[in-house]
């Protein structure tokens, strides 16, 4: 009996899907519309470049979709449920088992079901795509356009873990990074080991790993934020390079508070050049950043607390164009070496 | 300048989105929906697999696009838009160029727009997936489960000029095959070279070559079809496999005249092995296969003039299970030996 892609589907990606949804199954799902619209994001992960050949199974399941729910959280919308393509050099029914339960936690979570696929075989290294659909009226929609002069920036969560993790993670494998230098990161897979000679490695990146490989999308804090944030995005590629996206969209500046930038304990404890790069360049974050007018303070907390999330308040839009940097004290500070990832540096 | 991700996409697939729809920039695209059901379907194409790496860019181009525009027509669905994943080995200008010329052209003539995508560099070999969105009121839509005893059995188009094309350029590559093997094709690339000796290969690649590289998915036809026909579904695979996904979904069985299958006069002048083989096995075919009451006769044909797709009458559903083969004057033929492609095969 061939091991086939029907098998292959049946055996690891065929749940019911809910009532009122046609699945897996036929030429296209059927997914019910209302007056609205659909916000639509697709993202493709591809081995030795978004992650290790041995990461963890259910991690890449649960990364793999998280940061397409991520993007319907930077929108304000509400998941409605995925397609997930697989190109895989070989069938594998550990990696599939893992990868499907690491996949349907997550959209369990966020009742986001799969309803359509495609598998092939592919050439060498796993390439996985997922497209994914939630619900907004276009006029709550989180837009990149929106931040208007004065508006507070805000971040959620803490910024620089992955960053850590995979510096750390690229180190261990030494002469082998080579190959996986193109994994997904901003600030500089190239740049000098900045680690002071005294750390505990080991500790650290027992610390910081769970941010790089299971990050959690801000889906509910992105909804609260409907009619509240004036733009918002989630950080993939940096803050410094995202922010720069909301800024050239809108037309505006930002003044940024460096030191303001939130970094976990284990983050906050780095030389300072290392802290910064972190948090103001690191990717792979899938934190919100987005804009509020200061009026709004109080409604972004409540939001915010009703989430469960934390937010903090990095910087102001200016209507002079540009980003500037600036330390604790208000002074300025030198832009960094690599301003954010770029998908095909 | 980086060369990067943002130019790319700039360059080459930044057109402007129509009015009402939010296209590629933020972290989702907007697509207005109203009251019915969004069809959605998605597809992956791998280089050396799905496409030979030499193939025209611009037929890539459309290809990728025409496979998904298919499942939508063989759903009865109206084309929304579409979302692009782009895994290149490395950034060729001229390749993209020509690869964003075919998908415009086809989205344009059936006013389809790109509304998002992602790019990323990708290991050795291109990998294409598209996710397509189109709408359909949910009682409309043409599936897989409705096919009903004495139904006809209809398919459009002719059948077998890509498999015949595919076996040729196979042929012609002799012993880098071996890599090739895996194209998608139904009908058996391990099979022994049936073509008579005599032929002339180069006349008859030429004649059959565009069913292979540039199908026309049936979007017209498949619409119109809505509220004729009990069941559809496109030929990607091969007639006999994908018919009986539908006998499988439907609970019901099938009697296929074999010498009615439509063919082009080129592949009905080759031996009957090989024109039934291409005709009822061949993959890559996009053409529709579906069912209707036989009261529906008139309807169907007026529905395919409109269209302007030649239709014709293979079959009828049967109560009894199973597949019955028969030929032309009704004797049953015995199984082809391959019944049709497997993606891991």
């Amino acid at each position: 009996m061939a091991d086939g892609e029907f098998d292959l589907i049946r055996r690891h990606f065929s749940r019911p899907a809910p009532p009122g949804v046609l699945g897996v199954g036929d030429d296209c799902a059927l997914l019910p519309t209302g007056p609205g619209a659909m916000a639509i994001s697709t993202d493709l992960l591809v081995e030795g470049r978004h992650f290790f050949s041995d990461v963890d199974p259910a991690a890449l399941g649960h990364k793999s979709l998280a940061v397409n729910l991520s993007d319907l959280a930077a929108m304000g919308a509400q998941p409605a449920g995925f397609v997930l393509g697989l190109a895989l050099p070989r069938i594998d029914h550990d990696f599939l088992a893992g990868f499907a339960r690491g996949m349907y936690a997550l959209a369990d979570r966020h009742a986001c079901p799969l309803i359509g696929g495609d598998t092939t075989r592919g050439q060498d290294g796993i390439v996985i795509s997922i497209t994914i659909f939630g619900t907004v009226a276009p006029g709550d929609a989180l837009r990149r356009d929106g931040a208007r002069p004065d508006d507070d920036i805000w971040v959620s969560g803490c910024l620089g873990d992955a960053d850590i993790a995979l510096r750390l993670l690229l180190g261990e494998r030494g002469g082998d990074a080579g190959e996986l230098a193109a994994v997904t990161s901003a600030s500089g897979t190239s740049a000098p080991d900045l680690f002071p000679p005294d750390l505990d490695r080991a500790a650290m990146l027992a610390t910081t790993r769970r941010a790089l490989e299971w990050p959690e999308p801000r889906v509910a804090l992105g909804q609260g934020l409907r009619g509240v944030a004036c733009a918002a995005l989630d950080i993939s590629d940096g803050l410094l390079q995202d922010l720069g996206h909301v800024l050239t969209a809108s037309g505006v500046g930002a003044r940024v508070d460096a030191d303001a930038v939130p970094v976990s304990p284990a983050v906050a404890a780095l030389p300072v050049p290392l802290r910064r790069l972190a948090a103001l360049s690191g990717g792979d974050v899938y934190e919100l950043c987005f804009t509020a007018a200061p009026g709004s303070r109080a409604r972004v907390i409540a939001a915010a607390a009703a989430a469960g999330v934390p937010v903090t308040r990095i910087g102001q839009i200016t209507a002079a164009p540009g980003l500037r940097l600036v330390d604790a004290s208000g002074d300025p500070i030198d832009p960094l070496p690599h301003g954010g990832y770029d998908h095909f540096a």
